[in-house]
């Protein structure tokens, strides 16, 4: 079998967007805002996972939303609707993902000052957005169960700059094939220090462990800024 | 709610691909070679399905597959050992697609002389690769109901390139809150002469429809060459 090898066409632009992304979180820590970057393969449940857990969150911490989309606002409408925070959509002209600098122009827009978390949700896709540091303190990514064990060895840079795997849609586990155990296993080996949750928006499975570890990486944001939560 | 629009940074590199993706094209016309680029999300099912079809075809028909991965040969391999015929792994380098030159690169390693169809599975991804014509005579998309039937609202782009949207993955329809209806109409809005399939390579549902519009379309590109099926 032979095989086709071609150059990478982004190096040279992430120095700069690295530097765009260090001023926006070094802004927020300032602020004492966590702010989290949540990626996914399209239809992975990203909308309707973070839905349940603003509903959960919203009456102890302050929450706001921006959705990445290319030109609908599905999302931010959904969100904003189903649980009354503050949501903003952002099209990005056709993008395969969100950059430093589109963020950071669409926080000028979106004022911060009143918030404990940001919640960034990007668009859906498993390779460009994982390329682009989002000035994000967290990056988190869901895996849904429909799409297959065999992801991580398949869009391994996404799973290696993941600080959090969601793997979702579990109440599907009886219908799919998936590995668990591999599934975590390949993930580990990309990404040593992941931390791996399975959570069911559905079911409610797993909600409690991610708004804690949540509620964990608010406080250290606010103990970084000098703010006692 | 405020908005942030970027520009496109992509427009001024499609029409030199334009040009090399019809001289491909072109070139497997005159061979009497139907050429489909199948396109989705990641985790779909692109290679179950092609799978399946492949090792219902291969007795009447030569078939050949091209798969594009970042990494991984997993694809190809899976292909290769579950029908037999000749697969070709191609990795980009990290890239979120594939272009014309990248395909026509391939295709100088990979013989299509003694083919009737030729088979380019895509990475992963909704947004970029609607983005290349790659050469193929057809393109070919799956939306796998665990997705959800807004997709088309979100990646418009790409269900308006794709010559057929395969809907895979109905044995789950009672899993998900997937509207059929509205999904057909949210399709044929983006583009009125798609071709719409419902397919499922685990109950074999709607393969006999795929096979019988594939093999009309292979006609159809033997009779531009000449060549009498």
């Amino acid at each position: 079998m032979g095989e086709v090898r071609t150059i990478m066409i982004r190096e040279n632009i992430t120095a700069p967007n690295d530097r765009r992304a260090e001023e926006t979180r070094s802004m927020l820590t300032k602020k004492g805002v966590l702010f989290i970057n949540v990626m996914s393969s399209p239809g992975s449940g990203k909308t309707t996972l973070l839905t349940a857990l603003i509903n959960r969150m919203k009456d102890r911490i302050r929450i706001a939303e921006m959705d990445v989309d290319i030109t609908s606002t599905l999302d931010a409408q959904r969100v904003a609707d189903a649980t009354g925070v503050r949501a903003m959509q952002i099209h990005n002209g056709g993008l395969c993902h969100i950059d430093a600098d589109m963020t950071s122009r669409a926080l000028q827009e979106f004022s911060t000052d009143d918030l404990d978390l940001l919640i960034l949700e990007n668009i859906g896709n498993l390779v460009c957005p994982a390329e682009f540091d989002t000035g994000a303190h967290r990056n988190v990514m869901l895996l849904s169960i429909p799409e297959g064990d065999d992801k991580p060895l398949k869009y391994p840079l996404m799973f290696s700059v993941s600080d959090i795997v969601l793997i979702t849609k579990t109440d599907t586990a009886a219908y799919f094939n998936f590995d668990m155990d591999a599934a975590r296993q390949r993930i580990l080996q990309l990404n040593p220090d992941a931390v791996i949750l399975s959570v069911c928006a559905k079911t409610g499975e797993g909600l409690d462990a991610l708004e804690a570890l949540l509620m964990k990486e608010i406080e250290r944001v606010k103990n970084a800024a000098g703010i006692n939560g």
